[in-house]
């Protein structure tokens, strides 16, 4: 029997919806690279949500896709990133922005989000033109890598430091969903919009075969962006394929519901962790949760379920990172608990 | 009523087996990142049809990814690549090889080919070191740009004279389908594995949503490429999506079957075209036909059909270009002659 | 005995003035990295030679480094240069412009020129978008790769072209000298300034050790352009060795005297071929001689001296390169063409 | 009256010796490119001086283009540098690796230097193939930033490391001289040359006007070296003016003499601050001294010097950088030293 997997929020394929559309969809002949039908309504679906008629979308197959073309179409050589030590294309995307020519500077976090005193201290620290790389695009998560999210008033002080700086703000939204739906929130995704110049919205991960939908608000930045959309690599023959998936996804608010069903799961692992007697290493504001557990009873639950060991800690615990998704069963975070219980 | 479209080969979404695989094997969690059991299956479904069970395979969204990350994952910085002035990474994706660093030589060609002699003198041209970027990898496309295929005996030809000189031989294989149905062809995949250090078979234009694997069967260059997949944004977090769509296409055959069809449509027309007294602009070997039409022949046919005019010509004439494909409708086929006729 | 050579015009190192003003200046303590007063003062130089005081002019050890930082600073990732296929960028730099992300879209030439015409149909054959990259930047060289002019006509055409269409101008003067002081020109350095965008003077090809003079023109291309060079490698600690011989250079017009004595002596040996019966296989308009000589000849030539063949023509013949510098010694030249005559 | 600099090792520019043996070899020709005699001379020089015959010497004019160069040709898109948080290609040359593709990699130091801990925890924190960018380059610098040293039991741990991780040491010398001129030294050039695989030895900061030699001990990183000089812009038309430094550099030792010079100096600047009463921030190893002093002492102090601060300390005190070099006049450092005692 195969065990079940708190792995990732990828494990799963798509939502039957999804698929469901695309089989309604498919003969149809379509125009390629994006230009079709089901793209276009799906683009003014998500202008519709942000509220912003005029804003750009392009939707594109991966994360870092998405980031490697937002990103370089930005920037001029010798323009850098600001991002936290924690950030996805810092350390999860082997150097895909390097490898576009840009350097990351760094700011370090312990809850993974930016705050204004540290990007200050960033740009003090970057200050000797030319001899360093001129910063001009702050990049953060939302939800962070660590699951945490940014509340409006903390994206507006970030939004107010970079226009006073002449920075872009650029949001990777690989877990959108996750963070809008958090009890936390007080975000929309129009505020999303009207704050940062740049972003984009993560369809993966909430239950897309792939897809993350790259939005700019910002009209200066939209011009030609297409062009890299297609030297990356990043625009398909049939594009529809995107664009049916993202119409089913905001068509009828999926995006926010599937998203919830995440983050309910992971507030219910939480809570049963809690309520058999463990730690958690930190507060679980959206699907990601991370708990101290003591290592024998690490291995036991690791027979039925499989899930990360995130680092070592003292005293024979380890922290453990469990991720719920649009699919989670309940059955199986109801049986996880149980287990963890049975373990104490 | 819309109009039919002989356009191109991605007018349609995915062959209708492609879909219902996905739909069965949606629900299992799997392994991300390319690690599941259906992109291993298919690698191996792949590794069979060519006989190289060492060569290593690589499934990615779209032809530009397969070609920036497999050039980029083969040169140094200095090494360039020849192609002919018709290759698609030099005239169709947007300076996507120079974004990556390299130089494209070029080589005049009239039917879409390379040929020894061309490279020969293209190596010549810029011998002059170092002050002429290092000609290193040769780049063709099986089909050509213009629907031609290389036979066994130019292939070698080819292949031995890369080995001569020390330049890898890479086939964008977009079409490598049609290629290999075609009446002219001469090649089984296990040749293309054998002449070639490095090549694709695409997916996208042979009845796939999206996706082209990569396959290298020169052992020398197979280190560390999973690297370039993920440093230029082709590793998909859900990459079984890439090989339950491959394991299906190469499982039965179904790949040479789909092209087959293509190539037969276009013979169809072809045929057709010939009968009604108009003209071939180039033989007609796989799912391109470019005939020589007059240009009110041209107007009427496009109130029912959609194609590209290729060239003006003179004496009122211009060359069309029309593009069947594995969903190509034979009515629609029947009925474009039908309309030609009707036009003579 | 060693031969003389007429290979190049960077056979010999500086001209003793410059030797002496680098000797002169040499102790003061300056500020490094190019704000010595050497360099400013040159600056000052030159602006007042363009009659263009708000012009932003850096100072860089080669051709190439020009060319590189030049473009890189101009150019997005998806815009592309148009050059000759005789562009020195294109064939003699190793893909430098390829390497930081450029594709060179080529048009055909006969006389090392760009004419209206040919931009045009480049602009015509990349025209679509997104699929091919974005024309952005006309390289042109003067006096070009075949030592020829342009004439204010000629210039002037090409510039409105550029203006209408949205490109910008970039002229390579690695030979700007030679050009300025042909018999055929027409233009002065400020015409250069009004009618380019961007430009460089060469001082290597004129008598300096190294160092070549970039000129931004259009001010819209002048924000930050210090830290390309910085980043390409191009600033100088000592900055000031750099300044000390454009100081000199342009302090008196030495520039021009000793473009005029290399373009002399080219006039010369022009001269002396046709009066010895040869022909020439190219006018004579700057430091270079393109003769036409029966094999023999050449190689009794080069007994005495050192020359390029160019290439092999018909009838035992080949086209001989001749090339003469600001330290071209007359007495060589009479040799040359005496050696030259007592072989007919 | 000018204030005397005590700010950086390149205010003056070349050594009298340097500049004369550049008269002395001006006239005659010479093969471009660095094919000239003196080039190959100098080159020869080092080959002895390391006793390293098959080592393969490139001249280039910065040291910026040195690093650019270097790394650019030893490593594939996907790998990257390790360098600690002071290295110069981080934090002082505007991204230029980053330019090229690469990432850096970093490690916390506090004395400049890099440790075998250090080292080996950067690799596990890199570790997760293939999200990671592959660390494959080790960068260093001797000198260090801070003017420290790396002595033969330091280096050969770290180059044992290297080669058991199958790492490559590149070894930074803008301040080779200084550091092998130290009283804490026990490694000679050659020592340097065995234990890393490629390395420079800095000649603008030891009395050149401008240059940097590139030594590659690794012979299999030694292939088609001069394409990357050249399409960085490093190649010098006329090469010979590197050679001709280096080779009067190398000639007679004057390497050594001059970098000895510049610490004597840092040594008795050190002794006279030490002698007053104040503190050094840092023990004084090559030619660069960093003492803590009172505000209102720089203040005065700074009259008639110039120097940085480095940082503001706590309770009116800052840390100042004093560096010297070979041109250091030693009237100057006894009257900054007078200065300071009748400051205190």
């Amino acid at each position: 029997m195969s065990r079940y997997a708190f792995l990732d929020d990828y494990s799963e394929a798509a939502h039957p919806r999804i698929l469901e559309a695309l089989v309604q969809t498919n003969q149809p002949q379509q125009k390629p690279y994006g230009q079709d039908d089901y793209s276009n309504l799906a683009k003014e679906c998500i202008r519709k949500e942000i509220a912003l008629p005029t804003a750009a979308v392009h939707l594109v197959a991966s994360g870092t896709l998405a980031n490697i073309i937002s990103i370089g179409s930005c920037l001029r050589p010798h323009e850098a990133v600001i991002s936290t030590t924690m950030g996805h294309i810092l350390v999860r995307e082997t150097g895909a922005i390097e490898a576009i020519g840009h350097k990351i500077i760094t700011v370090p976090t312990t809850d993974g989000k930016l705050t204004p005193q540290g990007i200050e201290e960033a740009l003090d620290r970057n200050a000797q033109a030319p001899h360093m790389a001129k910063p001009r695009l702050l990049y953060i998560s939302n939800a962070t890598e660590l699951g945490t999210v940014y509340t409006m008033v903390e994206l507006k002080a970030i939004s107010e430091l970079c226009r006073k700086h002449g920075l872009l703000l650029f949001v990777d939204g690989a877990r959108m969903g996750a963070a809008l739906a958090a009890a936390k929130n007080d975000l929309r995704l129009a505020d999303i919009a009207r704050l940062a110049d740049i972003f984009w919205i993560g369809g993966t991960k909430v239950g897309l075969l792939c897809g993350e939908a790259i939005v700019i608000s910002n009209p200066t930045l939209a011009d030609d962006f297409e062009y890299h959309v297609k030297q990356r690599g990043g625009l398909l023959a049939k594009g529809r394929v995107l664009g049916v998936q993202f119409l089913e996804l905001f068509r009828e608010n999926m995006f926010l519901e599937l998203a919830q069903h995440a983050n309910n799961m992971a507030q219910m692992l939480s809570a049963g962790i809690v309520k058999a007697g463990c730690t958690l290493a930190a507060e679980t504001e959206t699907n990601q949760v991370f708990a101290r557990l003591p290592n024998p009873m690490i291995a036991k639950l690791q027979h039925r379920f499989e899930f990360y060991t995130w680092e070592k800690a003292v005293d024979d615990q380890s922290v453990v990172r469990l991720v719920t998704s649009w699919a989670t069963v309940e059955q199986q975070v109801v049986a996880f608990i149980d287990e963890l219980q049975s373990c104490v």
